[in-house]
């Protein structure tokens, strides 16, 4: 895979891509990264990137044309990929895992990143998606393109060690994570449920499904609406309202 | 404010933490920020931070050991602040603007990324808040801590150069933003609407109201369902909803 990043701090990105997971796919030969300045492309004798609003307002806009020209300057050096251009923007369509694992299946992803108040409304022309990262408000996209690098690079074949990892993580089984534990049995008084240590696999694979229902009931009820639940699921959650329901008439009491 | 980070890999925040606002934040001591690695903290002469999970499993847990001993370190170098202390966790409770905000008015805020497989569950005992920046799945809690710094940051007093642009954001009115255009009129054919060059500013504002308008009711129908709307907003609301439907339509004669 290729990945192309267009913005003004091209030094944000050094660290973050790469270390871990992204530094490796980059060693191994499974990614090709290239961060451009896009200030670089301007036709300004001042490089200048930004500019008033028509019709006033307070801030600068992104203009047009130093980002028109590095695309051009990509599109020239790599004619024959297949690309998506990718806009981060607080209007965009909320990213989602859904949209990591569509980007892992690209050739080329290219991703523009803006800053100050917004971008030229001519700029949305040159692009395929826009997406932004959640509802808030950052200073840039920069921070937004890495977290979208970091889910969709993850997912790339033979990247992680472990192929199991990528696919039992929350929110790519529908259910949020069950409670693990690791050594000391008892650290400073805190000890580990009787359940994992006894080494009967049929009731930690009961305890791990009960304990992923009850945290995904009480803290995402959205995403286990979303579920088709099995027999073995439907019995576990009616255990866990009727255990929830008794809390709450004890704690009445 | 003070911030502290615990990660494994600290050089991830070189670049994008010294960059930008909060760069400037830290040059303007509006922010004091330290990084730790909480390998360092570890009592055991390999410096281990992981290990297997109790009942089997694939992949490791981050143990409780070094976590608890690095945030005791912190809370001597600092009896005396206000904490509040986050774990990155695709369990937690989403991050929205309004979580920014409630960030924002804190004296310090604790952040601890996680990587491998996930915690063990003593380390939630410490903290104080559980965060999750969307519904994807990222290789280690350090984006999303960045992310989360920068959207807190940003809304400090005196951090940004404009008052007024963190308030006109989308997400901080409730509609996302019109479309924007800055020199030149004409670019490569692609030409300014003529409201914005007319100079007329009433026309300026309902034409800006009405595409914002536009742009959340065909993209983020959601967030314009928890708005209240003035008269003139369900008036243009109104025409809006004519013109699709007439483009429909069109389209379909």
């Amino acid at each position: 895979m290729r990945i192309d990043v267009l913005t003004l701090f091209p030094g944000m990105f050094a660290g973050p891509m790469g270390e871990s997971i992204i530094g490796k796919a980059r060693e191994k030969d499974l990614l090709e990264m290239n961060v451009s300045n896009f200030r670089d492309y301007s036709d300004n004798k001042h490089h200048t990137v930004d500019d008033y609003p028509y019709g006033g307002g307070a801030g600068m806009l992104l203009k047009a044309q130093p980002i028109f020209d590095n695309l051009a300057a990509i599109e020239q050096a790599t004619p024959t990929t297949k690309k998506r251009v990718i806009l981060l923007d607080p209007a965009g369509k909320k990213f989602d895992q859904k949209m990591a694992e569509e980007f892992s299946q690209e050739e080329h992803l290219i991703f523009i990143c803006g800053h100050y108040e917004g971008y030229d409304e001519r700029i949305r022309t040159l692009v395929t998606d826009e997406v932004s990262l959640g509802d808030y408000v950052l200073t840039g996209g920069e921070l937004g393109a890495m977290v979208m690098i970091d889910a969709t690079v993850r997912l790339l074949p033979e990247v992680l060690g472990n192929e199991t990892s990528a696919q039992t993580d929350s929110h790519s089984t529908g259910l949020l994570e069950h409670p693990q534990y690791t050594r000391p049995a008892d650290f400073r008084g805190l000890a580990v449920p009787e359940v994992l240590l006894n080494g009967n696999h049929k009731l930690i694979e009961e305890w791990r499904l009960k304990e992923s229902l009850r945290r995904t009931y009480t803290r995402r009820p959205d995403m286990l609406a979303k579920l088709e639940l099995t027999p073995e699921m439907k019995k576990l959650l009616a255990e866990i309202k009727s255990e929830l329901s008794q809390d709450t008439d004890s704690d009445e009491s």
